[in-house]
Order: structure tokens, then sequence, then C-alpha cells
């Protein structure tokens, strides 16, 4: 390996929001904080009252900062909730969890934004605040949004009619309830990738992809093509890890998502939609029968513990997976 | 008088902020607040975070809401400041007092805007929310700023080189404790007024000048040609209330103001300001010397207590106003 430009082995993650932030919690035992890298989806983003809100950077910043409302799973912990509460009473958008501490960095986001910084400045900015060492980028600067069409249930039957919604109205409005007939990237085809990104996936030890919905967590990030083909290129030296445990996600709507897209609900339909991007697979030791499935698609299939009750459950997986992709992989300290 | 066409006589008050606000707040003890109309300054708009912050329209709503801070006279009252800490601590602008509660306001505000609702809908909008009766008008739906002209502090003397910048950063960020070179209202040739506005000028059976800074709460309403001119052909039912008292203002930068750009800092300065546009000033008895100045400048002058210590204070002193305008008074229940 060649000496490395910046000390000690570098590590990037395709990041969505909470398994990420769970996941990055155990590398920052195992690495030094800022020799991690989290590329990290804006496809959800959102603009609500005006705020310009990024989900998935904030729950990985507060996560990081130890400062994430683990009954959640989102947002700041001790949190309050006047401004929400204000706006129900008035009659406007309620249905978003916007918590007043967290309005704070939602304000300093849109300011920063508004006076022409890039999104990647501004998240800079906010973990250095916040006290974050790893690296945070959001996959792009420019416009992403992730745009789900459900069934119109105005019409006679499923399907009949579609309407396409933001994905934070399916995910949170709708609590994911409703059935989705397809998902789209609005601006992926002129979206660049942010600067640090291509560099961070290219020069990585190990690029590690987080388990987070495949389709519209991770499914952002490789909407951009540049993005998708950078990890191709690293194949080797990447490793997914499955959001799908036991034929389920364990939090949020991936097995339904996989299913309703024409995918299959396993750990196998995770490896096919992967093994052109990774060379390994992590699977949960409820899926180790399906082992060979996954190998089957041409990927090596780790089986080991893969939920994160803990930060050490976490970095215990993260080794698993690096010492998984062989000489490839970084040394651990 | 003709027959009114909605119920009991009309009473149209022009409008800034805090002292427009109790005055408002006396009124409401004299007649139905729904023939009630305020024409409110917006100049003084400003975003910040993203958000649209209409303070004058909100400092009225939430006074007849009954919802004022009293200690601050701005904002509302059991409010918690989290959002700003937080914001304060990522070192964003925290120099504007964003409470928790209030924010929910501005939400609602500025998602309605971004929906493409004009300003005068979103204000009757939340005012029938927060159970207001009086009717808000914003003078415009227009884009209007009050832009300062400071001196530049870098500059080696005062008055060598100027700075301008908008109302709030002068009036909250720098405490109006700067002295002023020039003050316009950027959009004001273009600004129509506000659906409304000049039918409740017209048809009022008496227009009030609240005691509100003549210059950047007042002054913005009157830079729009048709509101000044609708104002002017009800000089005779239009009565004025000093903001001015034994030569200052109770509360706010009135009284520098007035002086730094040529005004006479005196009811004497306000009567000469005003008597274009209203037949009547009222004066407070600290003032009663300066009685035959006010008469020397074209208006009629009533001399009475004129500080608002409470609502019961405000309507006596609406009533007072009112009845000095003889015959065009309305009648009073």
């Amino acid at each position: 390996m060649p000496p490395p430009t910046r000390p000690g082995p570098h590590v990037t993650v395709l990041a969505g929001g909470f398994g990420a932030a769970r996941l990055l919690d155990g590398l920052v035992r195992l690495f030094e904080p800022r020799t991690v890298t989290a590329v990290v989806n804006c496809g959800d983003d959102i603009v609500l009252g005006g705020l310009h809100i990024s989900p998935d950077l904030d729950t990985i910043t507060y996560c990081l900062a130890g400062e994430l409302n683990p009954e959640t799973g989102w947002g700041l912990r001790d949190e309050s909730w006047h401004a929400l509460e204000t706006l129900r009473r008035l009659g406007g958008p309620s249905w978003f969890g916007l918590g007043d501490r967290d309005l704070g960095t939602h304000l300093y986001r849109t300011q920063r934004l508004a006076e022409g910084t890039p999104l990647s400045v501004v998240t800079a900015e906010l973990t250095a605040r916040w006290g974050v060492e790893v690296r945070l980028l959001p996959v792009t600067d420019d416009r992403l949004r992730t745009r789900v069409t459900i069934d119109d249930d105005t019409a006679a039957r499923p399907g009949d009619a579609t309407t396409e919604i933001g994905f934070q109205e399916y995910f949170v409005r709708l609590r994911h309830e409703v059935a989705v007939r397809s998902v789209r990237f609005a601006g992926a085809d002129h979206a660049r990738p942010a600067p640090g990104v291509l560099d961070a996936i290219a020069g990585a030890a190990a690029v590690i992809i987080a388990p987070s919905n495949p389709i519209v967590s991770i499914g952002p990030l490789l909407a951009l093509r540049d993005v998708r083909h950078a990890v191709m290129r690293r194949r080797e030296q990447t490793v997914a890890i499955s959001p799908i445990v036991a034929g389920a996600a364990l939090r949020g709507p991936a097995g339904r998502l996989m299913s309703e897209l024409g995918h299959e609900s396993s750990v196998a339909g995770v490896a096919r939609m992967y093994t052109p991007l990774a060379g390994t697979l992590v699977i949960d030791e409820a899926d180790a029968s399906r082992a060979t499935a996954v190998e089957a698609e041409g990927m090596r299939c780790i089986v080991t513990p893969s939920i994160m009750h803990t930060p050490a459950d976490a970095a215990a997986l993260a080794r698993t997976a690096l010492a998984g992709i062989g000489d490839a992989a970084p040394a651990l300290r």
C-alpha cells in the first residue's frame, strides 16, 4: 500500500441517515475520526416554511456529536416543540418534526445557502461547530431531489392514477404506508459531485456502503453517474452491509420499497443491486442460509451479527466488514 | 354622513409596531373590532435564515391577541429561546430575537408566501388564527424595504464614508445607536397598495395616524404615492397622534432620527411633517406650551395625556383624538 497522504488509512462510507450514523459511530472507535469520510444523501432534503432541511446530514451530525434523540433516531435530544406547536395552531404544515433546537441548525444552513455558500461548505461549518471530526460530504452541492410516485388514493383502483410527491411527504407525512410505483432522482443528470466526493471514493483504502435504504438513501448517490463509476472502479475495496435482515428492513421502508419496485426483499436482492459496485456483502446471521445466493450474484459474503445496538456493536460490524475485503483493508488501530 | 356599508362607523389607523398596537388595543374598547382597519408598515420586514419576518404585523397581532410579551413589547409572552440559542452556538446571525413560539408564525408566513399567497392574505389567515378581529392590512403585497444609510465606522471621520443597511440591522443589530445619514424605501415607486388599503382610507369615518415613528414606521406607508394622496384627500377626517413627547420618543429612535434627518424633534417638527396629511395633531400635556407652534403649522391641536400605560389609557386617547376632528368623527359606542 502506498504511503497515505494524510495520517492513517482512509475509509469512505456511502451514507443515508440512521443506519449510516450508527455505523459511523462505530467506525470512529476504530479510526481517527478525521480519516473517515461519509458521502451523504441529500436527495431527501426539503424546503419547508422556507427552511432548507437536510435530514440525513443532520441525523449523522447529531449522532456523532452525541446529541441524537435516542427515542426517535432523528432530531436532537432534550428537544422542545414550541415552534411546531404554534405552526400547528396556525394551520401550517406541521407534519414534519421541527424541534426548537433543531430549528437553529436549519436557520443556520438556510441563511448560509442564501448567502451563496455551497451545501458542502455549510456542512463543514456545521460539523465543526458540533465538534464532529468525521468529514461529511453531501453527495452534491447541486439540486438533487428524490421524487416518489404513489397511487393516487382518489383513483377508483390502485394504480389507475398516480401522483408524484417529494420524498419527505412520502416518508414522514404519509409514514411510507402507501404503495410506491416509481422513484426518480430529479436533477441527478446534471448534479455534479460535491468537491472531495470523487477523491474520497478513489483515494480511500476501503469504501463501505452503509446499511441504508438501497433505493432512496444510497440510490441518490449512485444516481450521479460519476459517483457510480467511481464506486465501480473500487469494487474490490468496497464492502456493502445489507440493510435487509431476515427479509425486512430493521427500520423504514427499504423492504417494502424493494418489493414494490421489482426487487427481492432479501439479502440476495440486495446482492443483485450492489454486485456491480461492491465485491463483498455483509449479511446478518439470521440470513446465513442465503450466503450461497449472495455468492451466486458474484459477491463474497460475510455472515456476522449486523444489528447495531451499541457503538461497540457498530465497531465490531465495521471491523468484520473491513477484514472481509482482505488485503485491501486498511490497518485497524 | 352616508349610511355605512358595514355595521357602524369605520376607523382606519396608519400603523407601525408597538405604539400602534397599543392604540389599537384601546380602539377595540370603543368600536366593534371588525370595524377597525390598520394599514401596517411592512418596510421593516426582513428575511432571516430564510424566514420572512414582519415585525410590525406580528407586534400588532400578538398585542391584540393578548399574547404580546409585556416585558419586551415585541414577540410572544411565555416564550422560549432554544432555536436562537442553537443558532448562536453555531455562529449564525443571532442578533434578531427569534423566539421558539414566534418561529411558528414566521414558518407559517414563509410557507404561504412561497406558495404564492400575497402577504395581505397570509396576514388575514394569521390574524384569524390568533382570534384577532381588527383587519390588518400590510400597506403593500409588493416588495418594500426601508434602507438606512449610516456612517461607516471604518472611515476616518464621521460622514466620510457611509454604508446602506437594512432597517432591522440598524434597529436591532446596531440598537439604533449609530448616526443615520438618510433613509429610503426601496420598491416604493413600484409597490401597489395591498387590496383594501385605499378603500380603507377613503371609506373610513376617521383616519388616525398612530404615535409611531414618522420616518421609519409611517414613512414607508406614505412613500406609496397613492396611499399618501388618499390620506391627503381625507385631511379633515385625519388626526395624528404625536410620537414625540417632551422632545423625545417614548420608545425607539424617532427623536434622534428626526434630528439627524433635518427635522425638529418636537411636536412642532411632527406637525410640520404631518400638516399636509392630517387636520389635527394630538400632543401630550407635557407639550402644552407648544400648541401654538403646532397651530402655526396649520393643524388643530389637541392637548391630552397621551402616554398609554393601559388599554383604558389608549381608549381615552383614541376617544379624545376622534372627538377632536369634530363633525367628521364617528359615533362612539
